[in-house]
């Protein structure tokens, strides 16, 4: 059984550090690394992308809306045409600096607001797919399961990953429960890892409802930006290997 | 006898148009598309690029300072390292956009401050050459004739192109007269025409002290910012082609 | 009876100009200026305060989203909060320009999404209307009439004034049609005019189905960035004045 | 004897936290608070106002260059004319959020690139001074002893605030030494209070050859983004007041 675990990384801005990537690098198999769209600019995105070559980590892209001020996480209402140009813009600017580190990447995760309409939205998701091809048809797009995104790649014949997150909570159709309702993030780093091993192992996990539903993951979301991201990421991947679990990135 | 006509273009921004594409495009054979820093965004990336396909221009990448709001016209205070990542950022942003539509970019030619700056002073030259050359070692490095930059692109192995103004004075040894000083710029338009041939078929220009200065030029720069910009690019054109010369792109 | 015209204005941003300022200025009497949102720059806000200053014509501030590339015409998800404080920003910093150059603001005028956004959302209109109190309760809300913005302000205490479109069709409940459906905008020059002077003279106009509305505007919008705009400005006051209307700002 | 201890702060800009505005407020009797250009963003200018009312710390303008990447650090080739626009309007917008927070301005500090520009360039020191008049003559400009920009605002006739740094070394001439320089920032925080102790209670410091000159300091800053910041802040306020000295804001 492998997983791969994937991480946001490279998000800080300028004179601003956000996140712990010298403490995440080591533990996640996949950088989603911003384009300098909601956060990064070239210099971060280049230190970034050495980093996760230095410790074997899969690099991808992780655009999102022009908003630095928002950090891309408020919905826009952007054409389609203008998220396909924005995403081959910032894919392309972040594939010439890892190619000039001697990178090539891996895979594509949309940010933020962007994500999150795409999954829901077809014309957003087939436009994401569309520049996602144009930049290079072997790179993975990751989704939710089941989502429009996902869906969208699948038509486009891109390779595709289903992302889960072990530390939220699902409905029993798959889908996420809203950060705004109570018990939609998990905190008890047991049950977290406990969810994450029964995600890859099993296939299936617990809905908020108590029902147990088919589930089927390629890369698990690991947080980077909450307090004590480092040390839940860390206690996943142990878990995961404790489980017989390979955590390795999706390709080669 | 053969030269390359280079404008710059793409200088539109979201809802602010610039410029005269529209008319300049037919007329040159090169055409130096920003790429989000001084000036351009995704969009308009996508349709200069679509424009110059559509009139066999080649497209080069016009980088320049992430300063909006001065036109990347203000001397900026960078580091070599901060510009060579700015410049591979921006190249390859605009690379990405062009293969998507079918197009290869021949050519790099800096913008506004970064380009003085990068003529004069080594460090910024050398720091441009490597970016390039990490995008794209066949890439043409636009310079003044001898000038750091055009050095730097030399040193590093890229072919280089060099630039000539044929409305602009010129010292006797070759250097540009500043913009501040009368007689700086050349507006009669038969006279600009009868410079530019003497350039390409007789390799001089007569100095602003009335001297005769030895001179080669790869690619003649035609401004497009300016009234008339389109109607002398067709004059100069024009009288070109009346002199035996083909106006043609560097490479095919 | 007398009316106000209004126009957006000062929308150049940097390099790039926009509108036809110095064709509108003379026509209109009150002109809303952009804030350095979604365009404007400090430069352009001073020199169209001065011009605005030279023919007597009110200036009023025209906040919008922080959002260049989109000129703050896509809707964006802010809280109430974060307008709030976006529009106590633009109005002071457009303020103290003007008071720079002997010039108090007479309103303030939403721009693009946020207006259409604040004209529905009671969360957004009580945000902006609490900010315009923040910065000058004297300070005249522009809104469309019966919208939430309007009552937005009037509930704050604020002068209101109500804005209507000579040249844009309305349905029988006083609501604009959307320009997306067909005869939403008026192309006819002596139509806009009579319709404007109905406006006025008659606090009526017809609607859509050719049913007869009452309608009462305390200032006409002139579009300043369509071809021909100037033209139907200035066409716009002369019928205006040859019925007898005085046009005139708000206040003194 | 009194002196006004000053730090910059509000440095956060949208999700990105800086600087540690929390342990500082209640240390400083002056906060410099970015006002949007090389920091800062509507929400925390006014985060920032309220903590520092609540502190009793007097509220400043903190302008900077428009260069948010390069936190305003990188010196801009703007025209005095530019200088000027930007420094109203970014005075005016900290003023107007103040306001509507029952805060009254103290003081304006430039930052970074364009203050040390500004200490040694009299065109921009006057720009700025201009700027201040125009924004309100009662507001207090800070610069270092002997600029360019002190004598600016003396000359426009505002209340000036000579400013030194108790943990820089200083040439005999009084002048800062470069921070290139070996010895340029003195780290001992025993050296640090007694040099503070020295600058306000003799007037006088030890210049970096050993020898003594007289020095006067109307504000003292203390540096809020170096770790150890509060902890220096700390000391420095308790070196002071054990001293006799009592820190107080320059205005009521």
């Amino acid at each position: 059984m492998r997983i791969d675990l994937n991480a946001d990384l490279g998000e800080s801005f300028g004179a601003w550090p956000m996140g712990q990537d010298a403490l995440l690098m080591p533990v996640v198999s996949s950088a989603n690394v911003a384009c300098g769209g909601h956060a990064g600019d070239p210099g971060t995105m280049r230190r970034t992308v050495r980093l996760a070559r230095s410790h074997g980590v899969a690099v991808g892209a992780h655009p999102g809306y022009p908003d630095l001020l928002g950090f891309g996480r408020r919905e826009m209402q952007m054409s389609p045409q203008e998220v396909e140009d924005l995403v081959v813009y910032q894919v392309s600017a972040l594939a010439g600096i890892a190619r000039s580190e001697g990178v090539r990447l891996q895979h594509v995760k949309a940010h933020g607001a962007l994500y999150n309409q795409a999954c829901r939205d077809e014309d957003l998701a087939e436009a994401i797919a569309r520049a996602v091809v144009a930049c290079d048809p072997s790179l993975v797009l990751f989704g939710l399961p089941n989502s429009a995104l996902l869906q969208a790649g699948l038509d486009a014949g891109l390779p595709v990953a289903a992302e889960a997150f072990a530390d939220r909570a699902y409905h029993p159709d798959g889908s996420l429960v809203s950060r705004s309702q109570p018990g939609s993030v998990i905190h008890d780093l047991d049950t977290v890892v406990a969810r994450a091993v029964a995600m890859v192992c099993e296939g299936s996990v617990e809905a908020i409802d108590g029902s147990r539903i088919a589930f089927e993951a390629d890369t698990l979301c690991v947080h980077g930006d909450t307090p004590g991201a480092a040390a839940l990421a860390a206690a996943l991947r142990r878990g995961l290997e404790d489980a017989g679990v390979t955590v390795v990135r999706l390709t080669r």
